[in-house]
């Protein structure tokens, strides 16, 4: 594989656009050739205007990219989109009419039933809905999800134990760090000593994303999982790393040795082995009644594992887990380019 | 009222000690007039002695005490405990039966069947319990227990829905401040920049304490409530104020605006308002979808009040809700000294 | 004193009019009766339109007020300013015009020369600028400024060694509290587990408010005291309080015995004590090697106070301390009442 | 180069012991065949006893190893040692003695006047003490010490100041994070929302190390710079990398474009080329405005060098800089790796 498909990024100088940019320097099948951005920083060089707010430095071949205006005259097949949600909507579209793959991050489509809400590990067969959706969009392109962070923190474990024991319910507390908001997002003044049990939009997206991850897909449709769920999304002043508090009610009671075990022999579909940043071990189970903890383990497997603890008794439901993810690394931008890497595979973006 | 009750602070030194000596400083019932140590600091003044690690000075009069060891030997009637679990194991009954009213936050005693475990607003009756315990253990002095200040922070909303719809089950997270720990308790390195999702002893601790402080008493012993819970603990990045993320069956389906009402109707028994140091509005409801959060309304009430908010559908349980308090002066010092008027006015203590 | 005087409050929807807001609903002397905003918020309920960011809530009879916009046409002889500095620059010379007793905490006419650069404890004889200020702008009213809180925390110290030494230069070293740069101010993605070393425009502040602060008023014209100046600020992940670093070279050496004396014995000006918010203890030194701490000491004497410690021998200059205030509060709010405080003593406001 | 030294590391269970294990995990030229602890630790597996406070888990090689006393009877040629001062000071000569060579991280012996206190971008001709050393006390090995970590935040600039302009002194404040404390270190409940203007000895190692480090060694002997320093160093909260805030007197007074020139010219010593672990830039000068930061800067160069910015005219002395490291890696571990990768280099550890 000699020649990289190029690809653009699309609000590439924001906070998460950051992280795609980071993030694909030096990737195997990929290499950004566009970024786009605001009216403000259309036409100047990306290093010059970009407020870098990852540690490091922007790579040196994309600071030297002119960002572009968000219009699909892009030469690249594929996007990634770190628009806002309001953006997303209106121009994601566009995209994909004008035949590019958008592998977004953004919320705008994530429910639309003709769009995969994806996770390799959890439902790669999900990607067969790209059929559908561009025949009911008269769209050469297409558009592929990824949910939102803090979904993806809570929901390996329920794939696992769904598939295990059957799942009926699911109540989850969340402590979501402050880069999730992105940049400059929330205020020192807000969190600081302080908690703030409110996130816009978060609960509604936490009881109902799961329900479609872990749908299954029929005859082009989406059918959501049949699961209760009840949300409370907490921010809280960590940087990095959203954790759930989940208390699930199982179709078959297990014990939690059991459960443990299903989480220790979980393995992940075959095909994520062919993905070149698919991490080793996704789902990594430990014993220690501290752990997980987020800044200890946020960054195991260059921050694309899910660290799952504490897997006991629930006295009102079946069990309880703490399970957590690297909201911008596993929870957006690495898992935005894993789905691109699973779309690579089945043939849905071509080399 | 001329004359104030002497009372000493066992364990006057700590983190929670030093809560009650500067509480205790203009109470208009309680003079503090012992305070006893370890073997480090017995024999020299408390002023000089004290690492005090809250703000300001330690009251003058407190300071010119010399500490003594923590023997029934002090020239008072009433003791606060802050002794750590372990010596309130040893020496709280040591007390109790020669003689002293011993008014604990220790966890030692709280689940004993005829200990008293007390919040005024809850269960004030609770403590006619006394009288069974001098009886069963031969001691002229007795024991009354505050509960852990994570419980605290959860109950009162359970104990508002239990009277207006009948509770049988809930599940909480809770989000813990470090100041809950003592000092030094929890180190920087760890909890800077993290959460720890494990507290010890403190799941089981929620998962009982409100099932006696819910309970009733019927001739002389507790019958607890029958009401299954499910906790998990949390420690955050926070000073002061824990906060309780919670989800609960009713036994009679409420909709969260009648819920509310009912938090927001709710009264304390009326003997609390005979309490010098009681809250005018112990319980206070906010609309805003970003609170309760502990910085902001920690203080609240002088830190004595429960702050709610977010009470809502949940979609596995009933209703959901968060609730925070103050954890070293609702949760610890001043809850107890709370306790310690309500024994003045029952008579348990005498003026 | 039966009435108390009407005042307004120039953008006091902001964090610092919030402030003002808060400490003057009880002042003996003044009463919030108007309250100016921006477009967005002018003619709603100040209670409603206000987003809250300090603990408590607003003072209810400034809640019902109606936000107006900040022109001259208020019924109050006295404005607190709390305006940004670029709309400072513009507003406030038009009120001053139209009469009112500008008091501000503005930097915009800080180092004007007919503008009093105040500090009761410090330099309370620079009123006598007012005359001046008024004939030179034919204004019927006048502008008084208070300083930067950064130059707030480091100058007291130096005006006691410059009374009891003299002071020739002073090397500082600032750690900022975040609250100084309003809300929202700085994200927390900035400072969590940093440190930024540079807030806009704040060194030179340093290296030239003390100067006026310490200069000499003679025939109406300020000589700047002949005082090198050298400054570093830093924003820490503090919520309150700003600490300086400092080393300063004297006149004539002094033993940091001598040092700690001189501050220990310094004494207001007598006219201090006729202010009713004039803290008893202006200046504390604090011996302990440890102290002054931001949250240990910015509250001390309501925020009014100078905590100082660690004078010592500076190996290059003469001697080093430390001193802390509370940024917000003697910093910027209180400070400005402070002095409003004094212009009614000095007779520039009229009872 | 097949076979890799094998190497003890003293104290091996505690936090630097453990950032020692995890860097030497992947040494090109030492291996960890031997870890010493306490009495608590010696006789169990290392991976069992350690309480692992960095991100990810023990090197499973090191996680078999068998904890050993702290006692002389190693099976390797070379100590690194983490030991605590007071230990250090004991069991630094006993090792010695025996023939080890000791490459130290404790600062018992860093101001003997036969052992080099060495940073190879520095110093490295300062090994040459050792001989002195060894014919003074008598020792078949030797003791080769690094500086305290603020010191080695703050030097380097200085360095290449002395060589340029001449340096006659330099007035600190420094900034330093929590992990500068080892496990558990600082209480939370001190240094949240807080800073702490004291670090016990550290005001007079920051004011004595630089002229040892900048001094010239000959005839064996050290002969201290001549330069005049003062110093305050100050705890914030942040986990790891010192910020040390630093005017300094030069010789021959340059303009800041000068010295800034100096410092992106600066070159370490040819020797440094040859040590695997070296940075390829050890010193890096940043140009913003707000840098350094320590979140943004600590980590780069795999956290070895120094970041530096903010070179102005300072308005006492002649120039003021801001310069970072990380505390831990610099500071700490891979600071004295380094120092071991130059002695084997000047063959005064064999291969």
């Amino acid at each position: 594989m000699k020649k990289r498909i190029p690809v653009g990024v699309l609000a590439g100088t924001g906070a998460v656009g950051q992280r795609f940019v980071q993030l694909l320097a030096d990737h195997p099948w990929f290499e950004v050739v566009a970024v786009t951005g605001s009216k403000r920083t259309a036409g100047r060089h990306y290093g010059e205007c970009v407020n870098w707010v990852i540690p490091g430095d922007p790579p040196p071949a994309v600071a030297d990219l002119i960002v572009q205006d968000t219009q699909p005259d892009l030469d690249v097949p594929v996007v990634f989109s770190a628009l806002p949600s309001k953006q997303a909507r209106e121009l994601e579209p566009v995209f994909a009419k004008a035949g590019y793959a958008v592998v977004t991050n953004a919320s705008a489509y994530r429910m639309a039933e003709d769009v995969p809400l994806l996770i390799p590990e959890i439902n790669p067969d999900h990607t067969q809905l790209i059929n559908n959706q561009q025949a009911n969009r008269d769209w050469s392109g297409f558009i592929v999800a990824s949910p939102n962070c803090s979904t993806t923190s809570a929901v390996l474990p329920m794939k696992v134990f769904q598939d295990a024991f059957g799942l009926e319910a699911a109540i989850m507390t969340t402590m979501q760090a402050i880069s999730g908001a992105g940049y400059p997002g929330v205020a020192s003044l807000t969190i600081l000593d302080n908690v703030v049990p409110h996130i816009s939009g978060e609960d509604e997206k936490l009881e109902m994303e799961p329900r479609k991850l872990l749908g299954s897909v029929n005859q082009n449709n989406v059918h959501l999982a049949d699961i209760r769920l009840s949300a409370q999304a907490n921010r809280v002043p960590v940087l990095d790393g959203h954790i759930a508090s989940v208390s699930v009610k199982l179709s078959r009671p297990a014990e939690p040795a059991e459960a443990i075990e299903a989480l220790e022999n979980w393995q992940p579909p075959a095909i994520c082995s062919q993905l070149p940043t698919s991490p080793k071990r996704p789902l990594i189970y430990r014993h220690e009644v501290d752990r997980p903890q987020p800044r200890l383990d946020r960054d195991t497997e260059n921050g694309l594992a899910w660290t799952v603890g504490k897997v006991r008794e629930c006295g009102v439901l079946d069990l309880r887990y703490i399970s957590i993810t690297h909201n911008t690394l596993r929870g957006a931008a690495s898992g935005s380019i894993l789905n691109a890497e699973l779309l690579v595979v089945q043939g849905c973006i071509k080399m």
